[in-house]
C-alpha cells in the first residue's frame, strides 16, 4: 500500500479508511486514481483485520466524477475512452465483490461518477449540505455508467429525475431517494460514520462476507431462485464456528468471541 | 384443523386469522409451529369462503423467529439445519401462492424469521409501538433467508443497513421503508386490521386470486413479458362473470353480486 | 397529425403537448383515443424538433381508465378484449420507446389505465389534489395490465395496497410512494410542468435519447450485465459531437452548441 499518490490509505482498530486525495481537483477520478483504488481494494479484499471499509474525500467534495481533462480532445479514440469507463465500472463492482461491507462517507457533492461511487458503496452516510447529481446530460455526456447503481438503489422514477434533468438533489431529498442510510450535521460527520462503521466492525468478518456475498447473490435473482440460494447458505452457515458461539453466547447472555471461521 | 398446539385459527365471516400461540416463546418458529402453519395454509388455500387471511402473534410480541434451542449444539448435522431452513422457506413461499390476500398483523417485535414473515405477507399493518430486526449477524448467523423478502420490499439500500447493523428500527421507519402499509395506535391495530381485511374481503374471491397470481408472476419478468402476460390475463378477465357483473353493477350505480365466477 | 378527434397536438419549441380530449368521459382510453394516441407517437418520434413530450389531459380528469362501455356485454368476445388491451399495453411500452422524454402533467383523477399511463411515463407531476387508484377489483376486473408500470415504479407493497384495495390515494401518497417526482398546487401546474419540460428540452435530443434507450435497456439486467452494456454506451458517447461541444463548453464556461449528433 505503498507509492500512492492520489489516496490515503489508514487502519485503526477493524476499520479501514479509504481517502480520495485530489483535494484541488475535487477527488475526480483520473486514470491514475482509479489504477489506486483498484489495487488498494484488492489488498483490502485479503486483510482479515478489516471489518469494514470507510471511502471519503480529502478536501471540499467527495467526489466530483471524472477528470474531464481525461475525456476531451480529437486526439482520444474509443480505446482510451473505454479504457477509463471499463476500470471505473470494474471498481465499482469490486466494491460489492470485496468481504468487507463499505460505507461512503459523503460531504461536499458527490457528481456523475462520484455519485456512482456513493450508490456503489453498500451503504452510505452523508452531511447535509452535500449536494449530488448525475449532470452528464448538461455536457452531453449521458451518465450512463452511474446509472447502473443509481437506478438500483433509488429506483428507476427518481433515477429519470436525475439523469434526465442533470439537477443537484440536497441530502435531504437523497435520504427520501434511499441514495444515503444517514444524514448528520456537518460536525459530527466523522464520529457519526466511525459509530456506524464500529456497529458493524464488531461482528464476525466471516459472516459479514458471507452475508454480503450471498446478498448480491440472491437480490437479482428470481425470489424461488434466491430462496433456492439463501435456505441453502443458511443452513450451512448454522455449522460455522462463529454462529454456534454467537448462539451460544446469547443463550448464555454474554459476549461472543469471535475466530473468523 | 384441529389438534394444533402453536396456532389458532379464527374464521369470521370472510377473513380467516392465524394466531401464532406461544406467547412465551414470543412466538418463536419451532418446527412444530412450522409444520401446523404450512397445514393451516394449505386448507386455507382451499377454502373459498375466506377470501383475506390476518397472520397476527399472541402475547408481547408478534414473532421472535426461529427457535434458537433448535439451531445451537453439536447434536445438530447439516440437514437438521436445512430441514428447519427449507421448510420455513416453503411456507413464506406459499403465502404468497395461496389465493387470498395475506395481511401480516404487527406488534411488539418482529425479528429475524418473524421480520422475515412480515416482508412475505401480501400487506402488513403495525402497532407504532413494534420494533423490526434482522439481528443474526449479532449471533454469527446472518439473516440470508430473511433478506430475500426484505429486499424484495424494501430495496437493497435499508436492506443492507438492517442486515449489516442488525439494529432495530421503529414502525415509523418500517413505514418510511416500505415494510408495513399503515402503523396505527396500540389501542385500534385490531379494529384498524379489521377495517382493512374487511375492505378486501368484500370483492371476489375468484378476481383476488387471480390478480395475486398474475401479480406474483408478473413480478420478476421483463417488462415486455410482463406486459405480455397481463394483457392476455385481463382480457380473460372481462370474461369473467363477476367481471361483467361488477361493471354492469358500476353502469347500473348498484353494489355487484359476486358467484366466485 | 390531422383529423384527430379525440387528441390534440400542440408544439411549442422544443416540446410537444398531447391533450387527450374527451373531457365529458374524463379522457377515457377509447380504441379510437388509443389509435390516435398510437399514432402521435410515432410522429413524435420521428420529429427531432421535439426534445420533450408532455402528456395532459382536458376537462376535469387526466384520465379515467378504459372505456367501459366498449368492456362490458355479451357481444364482445376473447378477441374484442384482446384488441383493447394488446393495443393499450403496445402505447404504454412505446412511451418508453420514444426518444423523448415524457412527463405525464396529471390533475384531477388517473384511474386504472389513467393510472398506468402515468407510471408509464418517464417522469410526472401532479396537481396536489389529484386522485390516484386502480380500482379495477371493485368491478371485477383486476388491474392487470396497470399493475406492470406500477409495480415498477413504486415496488410491490405499495401496489399491492392499491391493487388489493382499489382505494384512492392523494397525490402526497403517490409523491411518497414515488409514482409522481413532484407535487404542485393547482394554479402552477401548466407553469410548473413547463420548467420541468424546459430543463430537459434545452439538451441534445442525440443525448437524451440515448440515455433514454440505453436506461431501459439496462434497467432489468442482472447489474454486470448492465455495465457490460453501459460502459460501452458511454465509451461511445465520448465520441458525439455534442458530447465534445458540451465538455469544451463546459471547460470554456460557455453555453454548448447542440447539432443534435
Amino acid at each position: 500500500m505503498k507509492n500512492m499518490k492520489n489516496i490515503i490509505f489508514e487502519h485503526d482498530k477493524k476499520i479501514g479508511f479509504i481517502i480520495l486525495n485530489r483535494p484541488k481537483q475535487r477527488n475526480a477520478l483520473s486514470l491514475e486514481l482509479m489504477d489506486e483504488l483498484d489495487n488498494i481494494l484488492d489488498k483490502i479484499s485479503d486483510n482479515r483485520d478489516i471489518h469494514v471499509l470507510v471511502i471519503k474525500g480529502k478536501g471540499p467534495a467527495f467526489c466530483a466524477g471524472h477528470n474531464i481533462n481525461e475525456l476531451v480532445g480529437e486526439k482520444y479514440n474509443i480505446n482510451h475512452f473505454r479504457n477509463i469507463f471499463y476500470k471505473c465500472s470494474k471498481i465499482m463492482q469490486k466494491i460489492h465483490k470485496i468481504p468487507q461491507p463499505v460505507i461512503a462517507q459523503v460531504h461536499g457533492a458527490a457528481l456523475a461518477a462520484g455519485c456512482q461511487l456513493v450508490a456503489a458503496c453498500d451503504l452510505a452516510i452523508a452531511d447535509e449540505k452535500t449536494k449530488f447529481s448525475t449532470p452528464g446530460v448538461k455536457i452531453g455526456l449521458f451518465c450512463s455508467t452511474p446509472m447502473v447503481p443509481l437506478t438500483r438503489v433509488i429506483g428507476r422514477r427518481n433515477a429519470l429525475d436525475m439523469l434526465l434533468t442533470g439537477r443537484f438533489i440536497s441530502a435531504s431529498e437523497a435520504l427520501k431517494f434511499g441514495l444515503i442510510n444517514k444524514m448528520v450535521n456537518t460536525r459530527i460527520l466523522n464520529s457519526e460514520t466511525q459509530k456506524y462503521a464500529e456497529d458493524i466492525a464488531q461482528y464476525s468478518l466471516k459472516v459479514l462476507e458471507y452475508g454480503k456475498k450471498n446478498f448480491y447473490k440472491q437480490i437479482e435473482m428470481e425470489e424461488k431462485k434466491a430462496y433456492d440460494i439463501a435456505k441453502e447458505a443458511i443452513a450451512k452457515n448454522c455449522l460455522f464456528k462463529d454462529a454456534q458461539e454467537g448462539m451460544k453466547a446469547f443463550l448464555e447472555k454474554r459476549k461472543p468471541i469471535w475466530t473468523d471461521q
